[in-house]
């Protein structure tokens, strides 16, 4: 089997309207974009891995806001998001298959949503191989992630006594969109933490290196998203809300209820050198609480007070 | 690695709206569902094959009517037409993604979609392994096909001195959705075809291991496909359309540009034995053409005078 069989060159493309923009887009990824143009992609998944893949949908005004954001930021956040979910597992990325359906009053838009999407597929150090071109009445972008792992990291592995950590400073994406809501104008570190977020590929393979038993990405929030663990390994957690580090001006109930973040909570055993994360990764890890023997929930506590967690954002309710 | 790990179980899901909903389809699904609900779905694919993927979206009103078919038809089409990928390239299906994009009008309907959906994953032998849900202003159902080949066939494989042929009987599926058009109800043959594809995976691998040297499925029409394997191939293509087999009450030019079809076209040695795969799959396989030198283009043929072939649907022209 020849580098070309596995999918190293693109096809050539039939002229035609939907081709057309097509040849646009792979001009806009130059080479991010990798044996696409067949019925579907070919990748070769290493030796001993398991592979690891996610989709992702985002529609107009339900995920994003077109007069909050630009279209580079859209696509950049887009699929960043759903390369967070790869983080997730600690996955090394293969590819990814991007599927844009659109109204065509948008075409114009969407070199730059491309560009963002390139950009995006750039620092995560991986390649478009393959998606989907559709008209529609509005504009959902559909971004499928394939990675792979030796070992993923599963978020029902959380054992009593293991320590709680999570990633990153928090909060800044929801009191950037909360700004919004209120007709404001976010400060300039909430919309940047917003439009800007970084999938933690290299970080979750360092923490799964590492001893990290459950891991999941907070974009649902925080406490929601614990909550999801908790149920999964069937464990108790004590999440310590004074001890998250929230953005500048952020109350930390807040950001532990806010969404739109993509950092990683995780259990470990209590011995992961939070320092040595934050001088590699130039980003803080931060231990906020423990795995308790107890019912599959989250407790949240405030100077040793428990407190109510709100929920986050949930579709449908 | 235990089982466990590899995916085999389902996360338990937390309460709430889209969760709810979740659970509702995994209801349908039953046993079809297989390791979803962690941050992303984990496979194992088999040693010494190639990972295929492929995603395809589809957008109400734009690839399918719902007046003009039910929710579980719609479910069963678009699953097996995202099947139809991996058919085209010879692989086996490891698993499937589904994400879906719904107004909330139209949550009564997913239980049915969902049935079909099932339906189409059940004949494919695979299962459900992840997906996404999502409130949106129009129903956009998107899937991706994960798969595994020893030897994927590409489009670009054709050579000069092959045959070209066709799997099933064309022209029903374009034939119902023109009679829909113009208000009519289609013949029962024609609606039959259109609502009940078949993703011919078992048939592909079939001919794959007899030489076929390029593959393509013809969703777009077969002249359309055949133009896409010619100018990936790099090869002229004569096709005749006097020997297409066409459904009942269907011209051989309509159901050589008709779209909607989710068949194979394939270029192989002319030493295929056609009886052989009609009798194993009780569908036909027919000799349609063959490869020549020349323009990268396709050549259409009645009666061995040329004519004009129609172009097939194009999104955004």
């Amino acid at each position: 089997v020849t580098d070309i069989q596995k999918g190293e060159r693109n096809i050539e493309l039939a002229p035609g309207g939907e081709f057309d923009i097509i040849r646009r887009l792979f001009d806009r990824w130059g080479p991010r974009v990798r044996g696409a143009g067949d019925d579907a992609a070919m990748l070769d998944v290493p030796p001993n891995t398991t592979l690891v893949a996610s989709t992702d949908s985002a529609v107009d005004r339900i995920h994003f806001r077109r007069d909050w954001i630009t279209a580079e930021e859209i696509g950049y956040r887009v699929t960043t998001a759903a390369l967070s979910d790869l983080a997730a597992m600690a996955a090394d990325p293969l590819g990814m298959l991007i599927a844009i359906a659109a109204p065509s009053a948008y075409l114009p838009e969407l070199d730059a949503l491309a560009v963002g999407i390139g950009r995006a597929v750039e620092i995560a150090g991986t390649h478009i191989v393959g998606g989907d071109l559709s008209s529609a009445g509005e504009l959902v972008i559909g971004v499928t992630v394939l990675g792979s792992a030796p070992r993923p990291i599963r978020r029902d592995g959380a054992r009593v006594g293991d320590a709680l950590y999570v990633t990153g400073t928090l909060g800044g994406p929801s009191a950037a969109t909360r700004a919004w809501y209120a007709g404001d104008e976010p400060r300039a570190e909430w919309r940047d933490r917003y439009v800007r977020p970084v999938a933690r590929l290299r970080e979750a393979r360092w923490l799964a290196e590492r001893g990290a038993s459950a891991m999941i990405d907070i974009s649902d929030g925080l406490l929601a998203d614990a909550a999801h663990l908790a149920r999964a390994s069937g464990v108790a957690l004590h999440v310590r809300l004074d001890a998250i580090p929230a953005a500048g001006g952020v109350r930390a109930e807040d950001a532990a209820s806010g969404g739109d973040e993509y950092e990683l909570l995780l259990s470990a055993p209590a011995t992961i050198a939070t320092d040595e994360f934050a001088s590699r990764f130039g980003v803080p890890l931060t231990r906020i609480g423990s795995v308790e023997r107890g019912p599959a929930e989250v407790m949240a506590t405030i100077g040793g007070e428990r407190v109510a967690p709100r929920p986050g954002f949930s579709h449908f309710s």
